[in-house]
């Protein structure tokens, strides 16, 4: 009974201090998106293990918890992530010809947790355009993201992109056995060569190079150009490489305050992506704050293969990346039963004040809310008075 | 693969017109929790069981999904509720001396639904006082749940008070086995007399009589001077009753448009509350919207036994109830490089417009959002005008 109140592992209470943080961001980021017109979905913590998994990989299936349905006798998943289920609301509820964009705020869960210090219940919030293949779809989540974040009053942001098509354009007619692709992958996402040599073992030379050309090939602007040398001059390459350098020119015009760099070998999260992605990271943060990308393929077992191209990035970690605000100065009030205390103070809040009823025994008690004003009677009539 | 998108019996994605229209009653009720001065916190969704359904009941046992957690190999739950959660991070994490006031808002999930067309996955909201046993801070909770409802528009509130005490009261010194108790409490609940002659079979007359008398003590204001005659008068139902009377008359002042009645019977949740209680119904609904009261026993288990009162509610089930409100008209942007457009654009949003980027060849499709401004280049300005 004692360790009644522990916590299970990576799994933690938000306090006051840090959840009205938390609270404001929501409302900055679903504001933010609601003014490029998207429009907010709520899917369910809880699906059949079947539609929340499939399509996804291996990854998602082990973060994903597991459990079985009462009334059904079926097994669910509680959601590791929302994308595949927003995909679904676009597919088959929505399921309109045009651009749709959508948005989401809310939990998920995962069995372990991503890093030493990460939580298991990241608080994702995301974007996603469906219904357009151009880049000017890219683009503007690119340019949401960065506005969100801007708003969020990180510093120091810097914007790094990649492609998912690489790899494949690198291998070019190549069809490696899904679990050498799967190894190969690893490697490149954990920046390996050693592993990579490995996993990419019995592949023509041309291209075991490329490949590790790819490793390489992260920094500023300058990465381009030497991606063009390095890699392979086929089709694939070329159209990804081109589509980087369009975004690129176009990021820079609109936000110039944000460092852009290349990594051409940044694959976290592969199984997902089939075009442009993007990772933005701010002061203060050793991992990614926020990742994206074009998935056009995320659709397609819910029987729609729709361009689709989205973020998504976790509030808990927002929050500690972004300045504090000041907790705004509230009104003590006495409690009594006078009806004109009892307008005072519904007058009050309802012009948007907190006012703290000081209940009867309690009136040498500290305030958790900074009180700068308190309500007197002068007179007959109750006034604010500076404290 | 067909059926992939299938959901879970009782649970729902929430589209775009009802999810819009969660998140403004989400953000209403935050402001109003905040305005009286309750401090926002989050617990998590999964804890370990034995924290999670200490000294809650078998009821909720029987709700909670229960789950391992791979890192511990010990048995987590889902959150059925979160009110025990709210008293874990009262008595440990904050552990004041003082009167403590606490809002949360967050979903939650049930084995089983607790009705034909209720979700098994409510957003749950609430508040809670903590640290003082007056009425006052009684009265506090429900003017704040009644201003809740009313900015929510709801129409035709009628709030029904009952207190946890009174089934003591009227066995007096008996103390039957827990297994009678629970018998004759489900009996109350559910307002049957035969189910309530078989529990209490044994019990002397006037035990038998009294709780008999409870089923029939419902409806207006008489009912408190017919409690008083037919009620045996000890000190416990006196108190009780006199709490009640309080109650009503401070209510019927502070709220004069809301309609007072009285369920001496209304156990429902027994296994939580200690003193006063309250359901309040609104024009439509067939349950409660709200459900409240004291429980200075929920944190004892926590190694804190402090007053606390407080309530709940379901934000899904209050959207069904809530009037609709119009969605705020967007502007319409053609896609382009043009930096005057971009910085067009940029200033709309900062001023909260909705503008929606005709991405190019979507000229011709509709907008979800109702654009009733379109942004125009006349000579070299960009200016709005009207659709």
């Amino acid at each position: 009974m004692s360790s009644a109140w522990l916590l299970p592992e990576h799994i933690a209470d938000v306090l006051p201090s840090q959840a009205r943080r938390i609270e404001e961001l929501r409302r900055d980021m679903l504001d933010m998106a609601r003014s490029y017109g998207c429009e907010l979905v709520m899917p369910p913590l809880l699906e059949h293990l079947d539609s929340l998994l499939s399509g996804t990989g291996r990854e998602l299936d082990l973060k994903t918890f597991k459990l079985v349905d009462q009334l059904s006798g079926r097994s669910l998943g509680l959601r590791a992530d929302t994308t595949p289920q927003v995909a679904r609301i676009d597919a088959h509820l929505l399921n309109r010809a045009g651009v749709t964009r959508l948005c989401y705020c809310g939990p998920v869960l995962h069995t372990r947790p991503d890093g030493l210090h990460a939580t298991r219940e990241p608080l994702q919030f995301g974007v996603e355009i469906y219904g357009h293949a151009g880049l000017e779809a890219d683009l503007e989540v690119q340019e949401l993201a960065l506005d969100a974040l801007r708003r969020a009053g990180l510093s120091d942001v810097a914007i790094d992109l990649g492609d998912a098509r690489l790899v494949q354009g690198v291998l070019g007619e190549l069809r490696p056995p899904a679990e050498t692709l799967a190894a190969i992958v690893s490697a490149l996402a954990a920046k390996d060569p050693v592993a990579l040599t490995a996993a990419s073992n019995g592949l023509p030379a041309e291209a075991m190079a490329g490949l590790h050309a790819l490793l390489g090939l992260y920094g500023g602007t300058e990465v381009l150009a030497q991606a063009r040398e390095r890699l392979p001059r086929n089709a694939v390459v070329t159209a990804a490489l081109d589509d980087l350098q369009w975004l690129a020119s176009h990021l820079q015009q609109v936000h110039p305050e944000v460092a852009l760099g290349f990594d051409l070998a940044d694959l976290r999260g592969y199984a997902y992506y089939s075009g442009v992605r993007f990772a933005i990271y701010a002061a203060g943060s050793s991992d990614a704050v926020l990742r994206g990308g074009r998935y056009d393929e995320v659709g397609a077992v819910f029987g729609r293969r729709r361009p689709a191209v989205g973020f998504s990035l976790d509030l808990k970690a927002l929050v500690q990346l972004s300045p504090a605000t000041p907790l705004r100065a509230a009104v003590r009030a006495p409690w009594g039963e006078d009806a004109g205390l009892r307008a005072a103070i519904r007058r009050l809040r309802e012009q948007g004040e907190t006012v703290v009823c000081v209940l009867p025994g309690h009136e040498h008690e500290g305030d958790e809310f900074d009180c700068d004003r308190e309500l007197v009677r002068i007179e007959s009539q109750w006034v604010l008075r500076a404290l």
